[in-house]
């Protein structure tokens, strides 16, 4: 691949602690990384100009949190609920059923389409999730399905009890023969801790037994009520606990004095009508926050990046810096890919060539501009994809 | 122009009391209207057959509140209020000072750019306001060339009394030589009656000035809290009172009782960070609510109608085919324009050929996927615009 000089910069917030956020700068990107970032007019030469005319260039969106592994239709749910019902997990056991009917190549085609549709809208490293399949068979299906496509594969055998079965049996089974069939597939564990899914007790025993295989940790907690999640999320020093919605004094502390990223989903918290997350305090206290789309057909079916950032700038009191570092930064440090060669959420020499540039001068845009699209251009990995 | 068949689509909202919401239906547009509405199969032949594959279609958005005619920018008060400061009604005399330096040009320009972008986002009628100008030429200028561009043009002489002048000469002014030399060229007028602005009696002598002289009347009322606007609006027959952010319940019963629209502003309340209007509240009553944009450099930058409709689904317990009327036949029934050949905000056989063709199959899906593009095709007066 050609190098590419870009000029011509309006805002560049590089998510790096030296460089911080420049103006007037130039970017060089070789092959599949960034080569050079600096004053424009110090800028060595390249293959390729491209002119992007006061526009703000991000690092490319970082979603640490999807479930793109799924088949079916719930539509009709949604609607359902939008009419005044309250969101149930269980629904995600119709999910589970449509997933294990569909062909690999569905799926497959399912994750990408979903991939490419968030591409478009700056989207640049997706992490998703197993957990529609709930056999040993299906799970490691789904895990194969989403390392052909997807940045980071998450096993999510824990996700919900299946209809019908012993809750301790299934964590039997999750721990033994589902996590030895999968694990080789995957980098990340997680499990939904919630009434209604999983105890502490067997949320500890799937994280452990995750941890022995040498898998990173991640857990779903504290969505629905207070809860152990967040706790025990710290506790099995796992990189992040995800939704966050409910917080105790204890859980903020927790997080604040841990490397666990509090990653919030605020498109869930709309889509099921929960209360948003208390992002200030957990920054206040100095907690590290990520914000990720949590894109599923069941209670967030959104891949926009950029609907993240503008409800939690409007509605969660974050500042734009603040939302667009989660939104970047954030997600690359909750999968634990912020520093080294081929980094993501940043625009530094070595970091991987994943650039996001805005039909805006600046970044404010993102919240002043609610709804607008404001993706104009998007580089992955040194190649245009939208 | 041709005439042209539309098959294959997946939903069809109407908005018309007798067509209701149709599955299997086709559309033929002929010149710049909708010529015929029924059963696929019965479709007559056309010139051209475009087919959606299954894609919603919906009467394309009217954005019955915009202020469009503005220089100047207000990104860093945007930025300000992000990071803790109110917002001020005063900061629209930063907007007036760059207006009066613009030319001519330069304002056209800027309505017709956000008119364009507002319609590749499907919204294909557009009321604007003049009220950045402040003085008989400044005013004259703005409503001739929003004229020139939108398809519905208000007064808004009394936006603000201008810094440094006394109030009410300042409505003498507005009710004297201002209306004499505006009015010619307006439909309606409006009053921004809020404390910080006009007061009842001023708003009221506002109003009948321009009803003397034959023009339709809107009201700002009820944004930054409770206050006389309601019930001026519903005393002086308006067509449509906006923001409605504060409601007593003197205010919903007199909408209720009243042809007088609730226009509600949702993105503007997110971008000032003040609360969401109780949208159930009124329609349970019975009132007649549009959503609007309330697009302007200040409390409200955004053209994106289905930001508007998505917030007022998940966020303001409106259904969604109550948001999705309320963008679409609630906003031509604030225009008085949802009737009568070349209607708007409705498809019928009559109606302005208006059209909105959605990257879903139900109109649920801008509640679903939040902040996902779902813009697939627009047709405005029979031309593709998108
Ligand atoms: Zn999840
Ligand atoms: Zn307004």
């Amino acid at each position: 691949m050609a190098s590419t000089v870009i000029t011509g910069i309006g805002e560049l917030p590089t998510q790096d602690d030296e460089l911080g956020t420049l103006t007037g700068a130039a970017i060089v990107l070789d092959g599949d990384r960034v080569a050079w970032v600096g004053p424009e007019s110090q800028a060595p030469e390249g293959d390729e100009r491209v002119d992007v005319e006061g526009r703000a260039v991000l690092p490319g969106w970082v979603d640490s949190h999807t479930h793109l592994v799924f088949a079916g239709d719930r539509t009709a749910e949604f609607a359902a609920r939008m009419n005044g019902e309250p969101y149930r997990a269980g629904g995600i056991a119709v999910t589970v059923e449509a997933t294990r009917a569909a062909t690999d190549e569905d799926l497959a085609e399912t994750v990408r389409r979903h991939v490419d549709e968030a591409a478009a809208q700056g989207t640049t490293c997706v992490e998703t999730k197993t957990g529609y399949g709930l056999t040993v068979a299906d799970e490691l299906r789904a895990a194969r399905v989403a390392a052909g496509v997807a940045d980071e594969v998450t096993f999510l055998g824990a996700h919900l009890v299946p209809p019908g079965e012993d809750a301790d049996d299934y964590v039997d089974l999750v721990c033994g023969d589902m996590l030895d069939a999968v694990a080789p597939h995957v980098r990340w564990c997680d499990v939904f801790c919630e009434s209604g899914a999983f105890d502490e007790d067997q949320s500890r025993r799937v994280l452990l037994a995750a941890k022995k295989r040498g898998l990173g940790l991640r857990v779903h907690g504290n969505q629905l009520g207070s809860g152990p999640g967040i706790r025990l999320a710290v506790e099995t020093e796992a990189a992040s606990v995800d939704h966050c919605t409910y917080l105790e004094q204890s859980d903020v502390d927790a997080l604040a004095g841990s490397e666990t990223v509090a990653t919030l989903l605020p498109a869930c918290d709309l889509s099921t009508r929960q209360p948003l997350p208390d992002a200030r305090r957990l920054l206040d206290a100095g907690a590290t926050v990520a914000l990720a789309s949590n894109c599923n057909p069941g209670s967030s079916y959104t891949s926009s990046m950029a609907y993240c950032v503008t409800t939690a700038v409007l509605q969660m009191r974050m500042t734009v810096d603040e939302a667009v570092r989660a939104a970047t930064w954030g997600g690359a440090r909750a999968l634990r890919r912020e520093t080294g060669d081929g980094a993501v959420g940043v625009v530094r020499p070595g970091a991987r060539a994943d650039l996001h540039v805005l039909d805006a001068p600046s970044s404010s845009w993102l919240a002043y501009r609610p709804g607008v699209p404001l993706t104009h251009a998007v580089w992955r990995s040194g190649r245009t994809v939208a």
